[in-house]
Parts: C-alpha cells; sequence; structure tokens
C-alpha cells in the first residue's frame, strides 16, 4: 500500500525536512475516505511536475477550516514527493519583518527553489501572509503582489516546480483575486459527521466505546445537531483538556458543542463545486 | 481549600510577579460562585499544558466589561500556576512605542518564555495592544498580525506555553478575525445584581446592613431599575469616593446610577453560549 | 467663606501655577449656584486622592460647550489642592510637534508626576490634543492611545495621582471611546439665562440697571428668544467689544445676538444625566 | 473724513507694509455703503485689542465669494492699524512647502508677533493654507491643527494681537469646524446689483455713461436676470480685457455673463446671518 | 493676413521654442470656423497681459476631448505672442519625478518667467500634471496645491505673464475646483460633421472625392450615425494606419467607428455655455 | 505563406528576443481563423511605424481572458517585426521592487527604445505592473502615471515606436482610465468551440478521435454546456496533468469542467464592439 509505505518515510535533507516532519508529529488519521482522494490528487501533481515533458510549474491550493488538516497534508506530500529541494514558508516565522523583509524572504525561497532539478514549495496560510484582516479590509498589498508574481513565474529551462499553498480562508483569496493563479484546487475537510468523530477517539484511544457513545450522546443533547464541523485539530486539543477535568467524557462534549458554537465564525468550508 | 491556600501564595522571582501580584493587590472577593469556576476552569488549562504528553499550547482569552475583574484573576492564574517562567504584557508600559518596538517586545517575551520548559504569559488589554479606535475603526495592523502569529506559533519541542489575553471588547476582537485562534474563552462578569452588590458592600465593611439597604434603595430610586451591572473595580472606587461627601449613603448611590447610565456605553457583556 | 478665601490663593512653586494663574485671571464670577456646585464636587476628588488608604489614581473630566471656564475651573482646582506637583498641558504649547514629541511630552509629564506623592495633571482641550477634525474624521491616533493608556495606569506605590482633562466635544471624546476610563465626569454650563446674563452685567460693572435691561430687550428683538446659552468668555469679550462702539448697549446685544446665532455650531451642551 | 485721510498712508516699516499696500494698489472703489461698514466695524476690532484694559486677543474673518476683495481690505486695515508689527502669511509664498516648513513659518509670524506690544497678522486665504480640496475632501490636517492653536493662543503679558484671517470658503471652515475659534466675522459682497456695477464703471471711466447703459442691457439680454453677483476683481479684469476686443461694450458684457454662468461653483455668498 | 503670417513664424529662443513647435509640427488644419475664432481670443489676452495698465496676469484654460489639438493650439499661440520667455511643462517629461521634483520643476519655471517683462508658460495636460485617477479618485494633492497656488500668484511689478493650461478633462478640474481660478476658457472641439472630416481628408490629399464620399458612406453605415465626433489627431493617426491595409477606404472607415464607438469614454466635451 | 514562414524566425539580438521566444515556446495552434486575422492587424501596426511619413508611435492593446494566449501572440509579433531594439517588460521581473525601481526600469526601457530609429517594447500583464487588487480597488498610482506618460510620449525625431500591452482585466484599464491612451485594441479569446478544442487536441496528439469525442462528451455531461470558453494555456496544462492519472479522457474533461466552473472569476471576456 502506498500511503502505508509513506509511513515509513524518513528525514533526509535536515532543517527544512524536520521542520516540514512536525507538521504532522500528531500522524495522519483515516478518519474518512476524502483523505486518500486528498493524497492521490497531490501525488498526479507531483508526477506532472516530474515528468519532464510537462509543464515546469503547477501551483495547487489547498482549502478547508480552521485546524481541519492542511498543513499535515502539504508537509506529508512534500516529503512524500521526495524531490531534492523542499521548503516551508511559514507567516509564524516572520513575526516582526516589516514587507520588503517578507518579500525578500519569498523571494530568495523561490530562487533557491530554481536552483534545484524538482523543488516543493509549501507556502501557509497565505491570508496570513498577506496579513488580512476582514475590517477594511485590509492587508498587505505588496506581499500580495509579490506572491502573485511568483505563483506565476515560470522556473527557468531544466527547473520544474509544484507550489503547494495552504489557507483557512478561500473567500479571502477570492476577494483577492488571487485563485484564477492556481493550475488546481483541493478542499481539506472537517470532522463532519458523527462516525468521522467516533472513528478519531477510537483510534486515538482515549475513550472506551460506551464512553464515546455517551459523548456523542451529550453533544447531541447540547446542540440539537447531529452533525459535527470541528476541525481534527480542535477535535484532538478536546480530548487532552478534558482529561484534566474530573468528568471527562461530559467535558469532551462540552468543548466539542463550544467548538460547534463558534463555528458560524468560520464559513469557509464550501467544497470546490462545479 | 485550593482558593484559600492560593490566598498565601508569595512572590517567587522577581519582577514580573510583583507586578503581576499588584492587580490583584485589592483581593479577590468571592462574591457570586461564577468567581470560583472561573478559576476552576483556568487551573485545568494550566493542567493540560502541564502534562508532557498533551498539547504544547493553549491560548485563553478571558473577556468581559470594564472593571470587571479580568486582569486580577489572569495575574492571580498566572501566579498560582508556579510556573517558573511568568510575564505581564501591558499596553500602559508601551506608551510612545512605535510599532516595531511594540512588535519587538512582544516578540521578546514569547522568545523568552520559549527558554522556560513551562511558561505563562498574560497578554494585557489586547484591545488597547491593537490601539483600537471604534472611529474609522482603526487599529495596529501590524501589532495585531504579531499578536495572531505569536499567539499560534507552537513552542519548540520541549517548551509548553499558557497564553492569557484579557479584553473588555470581545466584539472587536470578533472583528479583528482573531477569536478563532484562541483554544479557550471565559467570560468574567459584572456585579450583577443587589445581592452581590451587598456582598461587596459587606466584605469591604464601609457600610453596615442599614446603610447597605439603604444605598441599595437609593439606586432603585435613582434608576427605576433592580438590577446593578457595575464592574467591581468601579464600585470599590466608589466606595471611596463617598466617604469623603457629607452623606456618604446618597453619593455612593449617586456614583452607581451614574455608572449604571453610563453603562450602554459597554455593550460587550454578553457570555460566552453555545 | 471656603470659595473667598481660595481668592488670596497666591503661587507656591513657579512657572506652573503661575501659568494656571494666568488661566483665570479675569476671575470666577458666581453667576449661577451650579459654580459652587462644581468646586465642591471636584474638592471632594481632590481628598479622595489624598486619603492614602483610597484609590492611588482618580481621573475627571470637565466638559461644557466652548468659552463655559472649564479651564479656568480645572486650574483654579489645580491650584487649591496645594498638591506639591500640579501641572498643566496644553496643545496650543505644543504647535509645531509631530506625534512622538507630543507623546514623549505627555509621558514626560506623567513621569514627572509620579515622582510627586500626590500630583494633579490638567489636561486642556482634549480633541484639540488628539488633533480633532470632524471632516472623516480625523485625528492622531497615536497621541489617542498614548493618552488612554496615560489615563488608566495606576502610579507606583506611594505615589497618588489626581487627572483634570477638558473638553468643549464631549461627543467626541464618546466616538473615541474614551469616556469609559473617567472615574468621574463634570458639565460646566454657559451663562444661560436671562437672569444669569444679568449677574454678569452687574459684577462685571460696565453697564448700570436700566442699560442692562435695555440689552436684555434687545436680544430678546433680534433673537427671538428668552434664553441666552452663551459661554462666560463670550460674554466678558462682548462687554470689551462694545465699550469702542458709538452704542454700546445696541452692540453689546448684537454681538451676544450673533453668539446665540452660530450657537448651532456648538451641539455639544448636554447636561450629564442619569 | 476718515477714510479719505486713510488714502494718504504710507508705509511705514518696510517690506511686510509694502507688500500689503500690493494688495490694493487698484484702490478701494466705494461702490456701495457696506464698504464703509465692514472698514467701521474692523476699525473697533483696532480700538479693542489697542485697549489695555481688553482681551488681549481678537481673531475676525473676512468671508466672501472669489475676487470680493477681502484681501485688499484685511491689508487696509493693518496698515491703518499703524500698529508696530503687521504681517502678511500667504499661502502663495509657501509653494513647495512641506507641512512641518508651513507650519514653522506660521509659528514664526506668531512669535515674531508677541515680541510687539501690538500685532496685526493677516491670514490670508485660509482654504489654501491648509491644501483644502473637495474630493475626498482633502487638507492638511496638521497646517488646520497649528492654526487652530495659533487662533487661540493668548499672547503674554503686556503683548497684544489682533488676527485678520480671508476664506472664499466659509463653509469649509464651518466643516473644519474652525468658524468657532473667531471672536467675529465680516461677510464681504460681490458687485450684486447694476447699480453698483454701474457705480465701478463710472469711477473707472473705461466706459461712457451710454456705453454703460448698453453694457447693462447686454448682460440682462444674455443672462435673463437683472442681478449681477461678480467679484470686483473680476468685473476690473473684463474692462481690461474688454479693451483690446473690436467691440469692447460688447466683448464687457460678453464676460460678466460668462463669470455670472460660473458663479454657481461658488456657493459661499451667503451673508452672515442671525 | 494675420494667421497665414503666423505660418512663418522660425524659432527665436532655443529649445523651449523647437519643443513647442514640434507640438503642430502636423501643422493647423483650418477644417472649422472655430479653429480662427480660438486663436482670435488667444491673441487678446495676450494683447491684455502685453498692456502695462493692464493685469499683471492672465490664467486661460485650453480644454477639450482627448486629441483635439489642444497642445497645438496652446503651442502655437505662445510662439506668436513672441514674448521674450515662453516655456512648455509637460508631465510627460516627469515621469518618474516625486511629488517635491514636480513641485520644484514648477515652481522654477515660474521664478523664471517671473525674471522675463512678459511671459508665456504652457501648462500641458492638468490632469496627468496632477497624477488624476478616476478610481477613488486620486491625485497629487501636494501638485495641485503647488499649481492652484503658483496660478494665483501675481508676477513681481514690472513683470507680466499669461498662463495657458491645457486638459482634456474639464469635469476634473471642476471637482478640483480649480475653475475658478482662471480668468479665461476656451472649449476646443472634435471634428464633429461629416464635413469637417471631409475637408481633412481633403487637405491632407490622401483620398480622392470618391474615396472620401465612400468612407464617409461606410461610416455612416457602420455606426448609424450622421455625426463623427473625433479628435482632430486620432484622425490623422487613422489615416496613416489606413494606408498599410488592402482596403484602406474600409479601413478607414472602421477605425473611425471603433473610435466613435469608444467615445462615450471621453464625456468631457461640452462646450462652455452661459 | 506569411505566417508559416515566420515559424523559422531565429533569434537576432540576444537575451531580449531568447525571453520572448520562451513566451511562444509551446507554438502557435491555429485553432481558430482569429489568429490570423489577430496576426495581421498586429502586422499592419508594425508597418505604419516602420513608415517614416506616418506616426512616431503607435500603442496596442491585446486584451483576453486569463492563459487565452496574449503574451504568446505579443511575443510573436515583436520578434517577427524584425526591429533592431525589442524588449519584453514583465512584472514577474519586478519581485521586490519598490515603486520608484518599478518606474526607474519602465522608464529605462523607453529611453533605451529612444535611441533606436525602430522598435517594439512589449508591457505584460498591465493590472498586475501596476498591482491591482480588486479589494479597495488598489494599486499603484505612481506606476500607473508613469505607465501613462510613457504610452504617450512621441519618441524624438528620426524614433518610431511601437508599444505592445497585455492584460487580462480590460474593464480594469477602463476604469483605471488607461484605454484611452491605446491607439488600437485586439481581443484575444478564449478556445471557445467543441471544435476549437478537438482542434487543439488534434493537433496536440495527446487522444485519438475516439478519446477526443468520448472526452467532449463528459464535459458535456458534467457541465450541462456546450460551449467551452477555457483559454488554450488551461487546456494544454489540462493534458498534461491527464497524463498522470489511470483514467485520463476522464481526468483531462474533469479539470476542463473545473475551469469551466470556476470562469465566472474571469468576467473580461467582452470582445471589442462598435
Ligand atoms: N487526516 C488528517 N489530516 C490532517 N491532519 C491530521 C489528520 N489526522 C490527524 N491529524 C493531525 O491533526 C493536526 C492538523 O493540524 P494542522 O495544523 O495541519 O491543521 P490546519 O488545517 O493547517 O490548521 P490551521 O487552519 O490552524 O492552519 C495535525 O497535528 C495532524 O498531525
Ligand atoms: N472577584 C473579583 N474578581 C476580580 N477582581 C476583584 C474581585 N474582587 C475584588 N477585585 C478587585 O477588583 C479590581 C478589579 O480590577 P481589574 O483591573 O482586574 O479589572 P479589569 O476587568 O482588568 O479592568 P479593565 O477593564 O479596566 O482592564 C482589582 O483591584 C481586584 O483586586
Ligand atoms: N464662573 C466662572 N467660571 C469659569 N470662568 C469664569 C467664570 N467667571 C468668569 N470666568 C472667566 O471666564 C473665562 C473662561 O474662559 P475659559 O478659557 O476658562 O473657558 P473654556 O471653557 O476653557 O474655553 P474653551 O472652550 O475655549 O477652552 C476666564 O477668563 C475666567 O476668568
Ligand atoms: N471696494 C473694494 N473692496 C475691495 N477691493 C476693491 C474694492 N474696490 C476695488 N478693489 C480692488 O479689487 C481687487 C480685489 O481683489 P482681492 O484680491 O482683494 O479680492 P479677494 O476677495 O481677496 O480675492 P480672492 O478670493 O481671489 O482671494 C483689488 O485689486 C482691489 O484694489
Ligand atoms: N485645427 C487644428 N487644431 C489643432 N491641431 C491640429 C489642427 N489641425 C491639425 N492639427 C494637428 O492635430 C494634432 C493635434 O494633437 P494635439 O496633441 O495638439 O491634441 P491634444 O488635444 O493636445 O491631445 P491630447 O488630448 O492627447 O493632449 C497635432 O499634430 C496638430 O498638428
Ligand atoms: N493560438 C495560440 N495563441 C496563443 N498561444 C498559443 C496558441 N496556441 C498555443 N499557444 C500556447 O499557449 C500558451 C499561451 O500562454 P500565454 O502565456 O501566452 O497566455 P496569456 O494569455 O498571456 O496568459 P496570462 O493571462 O496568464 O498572461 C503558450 O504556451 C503558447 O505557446
Ligand atoms: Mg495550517
Ligand atoms: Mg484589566
Ligand atoms: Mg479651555
Ligand atoms: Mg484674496
Ligand atoms: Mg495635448
Ligand atoms: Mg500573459
Amino acid at each position: 500500500d502506498f500511503f502505508a509505505a509513506l509511513d515509513e518515510t524518513k528525514p533526509l535533507f535536515g532543517v527544512a525536512e524536520e521542520e516540514l516532519g512536525e507538521c504532522y508529529s500528531g500522524g495522519i488519521l483515516h478518519f474518512s475516505p476524502t483523505m486518500d482522494s486528498i493524497l492521490n490528487i497531490g501525488r498526479q501533481d507531483i508526477a506532472t511536475v516530474r515528468n519532464p515533458n510537462s509543464m515546469r510549474l503547477l501551483t495547487t491550493l489547498l482549502h478547508g477550516p480552521p485546524g481541519s488538516g492542511k498543513t499535515a497534508l502539504a508537509a506529508r506530500l512534500a516529503i512524500d514527493s521526495e524531490f531534492p529541494f523542499i521548503k516551508l514558508i511559514s507567516p509564524q516565522d516572520m513575526v516582526g519583518f516589516n514587507e520588503p523583509q517578507k518579500i525578500g524572504q519569498l523571494d530568495k525561497v523561490f530562487r533557491d527553489a530554481d536552483k534545484s532539478p524538482l523543488s516543493v514549495v509549501v507556502v501557509d496560510n497565505i491570508e496570513l501572509l498577506v496579513d488580512w484582516v476582514p475590517i477594511g479590509p485590509r492587508f498587505s498589498n505588496n506581499v500580495l503582489s509579490a506572491l502573485r508574481n511568483l505563483l506565476t513565474k515560470t522556473p527557468p529551462k531544466g527547473r520544474r516546480r509544484l507550489v503547494l499553498c495552504t489557507t483557512s480562508k478561500r473567500s479571502v483569496l477570492e476577494q483577492l483575486d488571487l485563485l484564477q493563479y492556481f493550475t488546481g484546487q483541493i478542499a481539506v475537510p472537517n470532522v463532519n459527521s458523527r462516525d468521522e468523530l467516533a472513528a478519531v477517539l477510537r483510534q486515538k484511544r482515549s475513550f472506551d466505546d460506551r464512553e464515546i457513545a455517551g459523548a456523542l450522546e451529550i453533544i447531541q443533547d447540547l446542540t440539537g445537531s447531529g452533525d459535527v464541523g470541528v476541525g481534527i485539530k480542535r477535535v484532538l486539543t478536546a480530548i487532552e483538556r478534558a482529561k484534566e477535568a474530573s468528568n471527562p467524557v461530559e467535558r469532551f462534549a462540552e468543548i466539542i458543542a463550544e467548538a460547534m458554537a463558534e463555528r458560524r465564525l468560520y464559513e469557509d468550508v464550501r467544497p470546490a463545486a462545479y
């Protein structure tokens, strides 16, 4: 099995790879078949870029609600490509950078990538990279322009590049007129159904089957809803926080219910349709 | 009793702690059972962060009306954690700082925290830190971006961090799209009922029971309302100001009534619902 | 009599005091009982700050229409406090200062105040200090932020401070979300009734009783109104300007009538209600 | 006769005065009785400032449509005052100045004035000084603030100052909230009636009586209106331009008619009412 | 004949004049009587400025649709004046200039002009000079202010100046409140009728009479309109482009028809009315 | 055949030409007769500029949806001109440039061009060059102004220039008021019909006729539409990506269908009408 094999991948070329590995240190849980098809499409893009008779550049956007696992999946694909150059660009590593410094950093990574015959560049959280704030709205026009030009700049002859971007605000990218510059888009979903939530809980072994059933029931009671719609990251956090309470099952259900209530803040969950 | 025991906590490591202690030098009055449950949830977050098998980062927001005691409670939780690194970040200590200086200061505290295996960082009055003004609205986009990135940046391996933030403008943080980056939220209420107000007055021993009854009655007369809805800080100030008047009971009632009239300015009191 | 005694207060510690004294060199006329109650409430705040068992910080706002005497009253209270540190901060003394210079100046005064066990800081014309212009509206966000932080910063242990601010644009401060940071507010009224205007004229001895009656009648004729609603400063100016005319009584009435017509420009006269 | 006498005033102290004299080198034509009453009110303000027992500061605004003679009248009053310090501040002399340079220049003139026991400062075309543009609208906030503070800053003891400002955009000053800082306002009118226009033409001796009648008739025909409403400056220009045409009377009428058509652009002609 | 005589004018003082001459190197075609009356009014303004008993400053605006010949006509008038100082200020010569550099350049030209007893300054394409963009709208406030002050600044004694400005966006200048500062305005029209278009074609001798009739008919067919309304510059370009096609008459008609379709973009054609 | 002959054109003067050649390294497929007429009109403009008796400057805009082949066609025309100076200006080569650097670069290319008797300058993706973002909207005013001036600046005597610009946002240029400065406009269409799509597939030889028919049918099924409307660039990419899938025909159809769904984002496809 291809994906099983991938689980054994080990660091090949130092820091960048280690950092990328950290992004899915919690592992990739297969709580729904969508996980496989996401990894499958990503693998095809890698193969297209590797093919010397094809385009020299593909740019793919992974989008989905907060904490749905976008960074983990992009990191996994990057490492699985086994391309000689892989690199993660993250806004969290640029605190205190001014615009020229950010753009310089972005530009440098793309120039470095162009020295390698095959490269994967992961640009994480584009909405944070451009300092997006919905009031106004405001954002860094200069970083956005730089990104737009870097995304569409064909690598020099003999160089081939895959760019993987992530965002939890696809509609923001639409407003910024950025979507048209991607050659492909992949939607990453929440833990959406009770069954998927149960699958996560079972795989994490924090609750036994009876407790899982109990938790699902309390969630149903608190929210009046049979759906879930919470990111995998938040589910994993809820498990850990609940452990410290005197009543972990109830506390877990409560935290999930709170997360579901806040969900209305994240309206960016629309799957790509045609 | 846990909280009684906490009352004896003494400074462990100098300045930061002393400063935090100053934040509740007026003490924590238990005028309603909500106080206990707030401290209880905070304690669980501390335990989760301390657990080496859990997430390396939790971020909790204390929100509530002006003067409701948010800073006092956050300071108390920070000191009670007994973590080796505790630090208060306050906009009042940054008068005259330009944006890069503020961001540098924020960044430094988080870097220092990352040198310690366990840390609590208190970020006080986020709305002031980002220089929020409702007209426009205006705010510091750069400080906001820095904060957003610092709040979500996982500490390095072997480091674990709790971030406690306070705000009297939760709706502002919602507009700034900042709420989604907190792993938990705690609402801190006003002195809301006549009984709670009486409890405060009794514990402060400034008026005898008859005077307290008289004050409540005058407030009812002046405002036509049986509720109170004034922050504990303002109640304590009213007691002191009234002492200088020739008619302290009437003056106290008058000041509370004025505060209630101004309350419409602070519409940020909604308890977290689900 | 308390206020009569105050009239003899003399400069104690140099420049700041002399400057403050200049602010009411025209004297404080007792044309209405409100004057006494304003001075009385101010005196209580001074006493609260002086009390070592009370809050270390009070901040009081004097607001009222242009020329109603806010600066004169604040200056008078500051001098009457006999606190060892008193200081007037006035935007008129900062022409040509850029934002950092203004903030530096503000910060310095508050730091100097913190060296004294007891201090009064008068911050005059806040709307001018923040460069408020109604078009836009525009204002200095940085000065506003600095002010907000300075107003709420508790003095260090053993230091106690009273801040007296003035503004003729209370509604502006409300829009700027600044009102909530004051522990108290005092409304300063215009010369509002015919009787109050007559009292001013009598005390200034520029017109005899018959002339006063004549002037009031002409004003009534010109404006069709029995009210006055003009600031004491403007009334005093009208008296002086009228002296140079061939027909002083008519000219005085005319100038007052013009002032009444312009009044619609100053809609900030609402007394504090509850 | 007072005003006749004034016609002989000669330069007393060099450049500033010469420059001011240039402003009415075309003379002051008495085409309507309003001219006398404007000069009369101005004279009273001068007398009030000169009186050592009165206010140390008066600020008067001359407002009226473009080319109505505001600068000429202010210059005339300044020179007539015979105060030892008189100075004209004009935006036309500050082309290419940045904001700090403009403010520095303004500040310097007021400081220089404060060295003299009696001073008149003329600030010409305030709307240009603050770089007003109706789109946006835009203007220099910093120059406006500086001006506001300079206008209201009382001169030091023993110094007395009259400030004369001009503007063709009174409504702009109203929007900028600047009107309230003037102690007096004077409206300067256009050449408004056919009789006033005829008076100007007769005094300039360019046309004989029959030609004047002819011109008035053509204007009536072209515009269908019996009013005029054109600034004295434009009328004088029309006379000169018409001289070069083959048919001066018709050409004069045509230019006036064009000016009347453009008038709708200048809606700032409202006389001060009460 | 006056205008015929002008055709022989030769360069008198070097570069500036040569550059101005370039502006009508295509010649001035007399395709309509309006051309004569435009040159006639311009000539009167020149005479007024030359007259030492008249105003020292006139400012005239030539406005009309794009390519209607404004620059050519202004250049022609400037050279015809035979004034010792003539100069063209063109935004195209200021690419890459920042605001202070542009203003410095403008200021310098006007200062140089003031060294000459008689000067003509042509300021071309004011809307480009102030960097006007309709979105926002945006423009350079500082350049606009400088221009406004330079346009209205009277030359020193003994110096006389004519300023000729051009714009294809008269309505923009109206919005910018700039129109009121001109002492005169001249409208420059398109090639508006079929007869005028035929006159141009005949004078250029590119088509014979039959071809001209054919072209007019095709235009009528393509557009359904008997009017033309295209700038002379564009008509001349159409003639040249058509020459390269296999079917010049049809191609000429097609290009004119395209130009007519785009015309709706240029709504600035309103003749000055009264 | 003219265009067949062009296919053999080889680099003449180094880098610029090589870079331009890269722009259509995928070749120019003749999938519709529009391709010929586009190249034909471009050729006429080249001939007009070459003619020494014609205008010294033509500026042509190629506009059309993203990936429709604008850059490829402009590059082809530039190389076919065989003018001694040809140059491509591309925003992708200016990442990290500030405004003055961009303008300096633009200015330099135009100055260099002016050293050559005949030049073609290609300005690619004007909307990116001016950093256009639809939110706000925002764009670089300074770059836009520079571009506007460079586009309209006549080359010096003896120099002749053709400027070819491309944009996928013609409506943006309309809003920016830039369209009026072009002497001609050419619309570049998508692969619009099923027949055109089939022609592309046949010429690329990736699918046999049966597969092509199958793909068209699936597209019809997925989208319910008989049209296509996808840029040639995207079609070529779809072919390459599909090759890596297990079911290339279905995958090709799927990718085209996705592209058609996204098309609503690109509303700039209106052909130039009259
Ligand atoms: N199927 C899965 N897909 C992705 N992540 C998974 C999966 N199963 C478990 N995880 C774990 O869940 C976490 C997902 O977090 P991740 O940071 O990738 O989410 P995200 O969508 O990038 O969040 P954000 O919106 O905050 O950027 C990781 O710790 C990862 O190891
Ligand atoms: N139950 C309580 N909870 C919190 N504070 C209390 C309580 N009882 C008394 N206090 C005192 O009330 C004051 C609360 O002030 P604090 O500054 O913490 O309020 P805040 O909500 O942070 O105000 P602000 O909105 O101005 O930041 C402190 O002096 C604290 O000692
Ligand atoms: N009862 C009074 N209260 C205040 N001022 C008085 C009174 N009687 C007389 N005065 C005189 O009136 C003047 C009031 O002017 P002051 O500058 O204090 O007004 P203000 O409200 O601060 O004006 P502004 O709105 O311009 O700041 C002073 O000269 C003061 O001496
Ligand atoms: N009665 C009058 N009042 C004012 N100016 C007069 C009068 N009679 C003749 N003049 C002449 O008319 C001209 C008035 O021009 P002035 O520049 O003063 O007008 P303005 O209102 O300041 O114009 P602007 O609105 O352009 O500033 C001067 O040349 C002056 O000599
Ligand atoms: N009657 C005419 N009036 C003006 N220009 C004419 C006339 N006849 C021919 N021309 C020629 O037409 C051209 C007019 O172009 P010009 O640049 O002056 O127009 P413009 O209105 O200034 O254009 P733009 O709006 O682009 O600034 C010149 O080449 C000029 O020689
Ligand atoms: N008929 C054609 N016209 C243009 N390009 C063609 C044609 N046939 C094949 N191609 C190829 O299609 C591609 C067109 O891409 P090109 O970059 O020119 O499109 P574009 O419209 O400039 O895209 P963008 O909107 O991204 O700038 C090129 O690789 C070119 O070789
Ligand atoms: Mg992520
Ligand atoms: Mg607090
Ligand atoms: Mg005051
Ligand atoms: Mg004037
Ligand atoms: Mg022109
Ligand atoms: Mg392109």
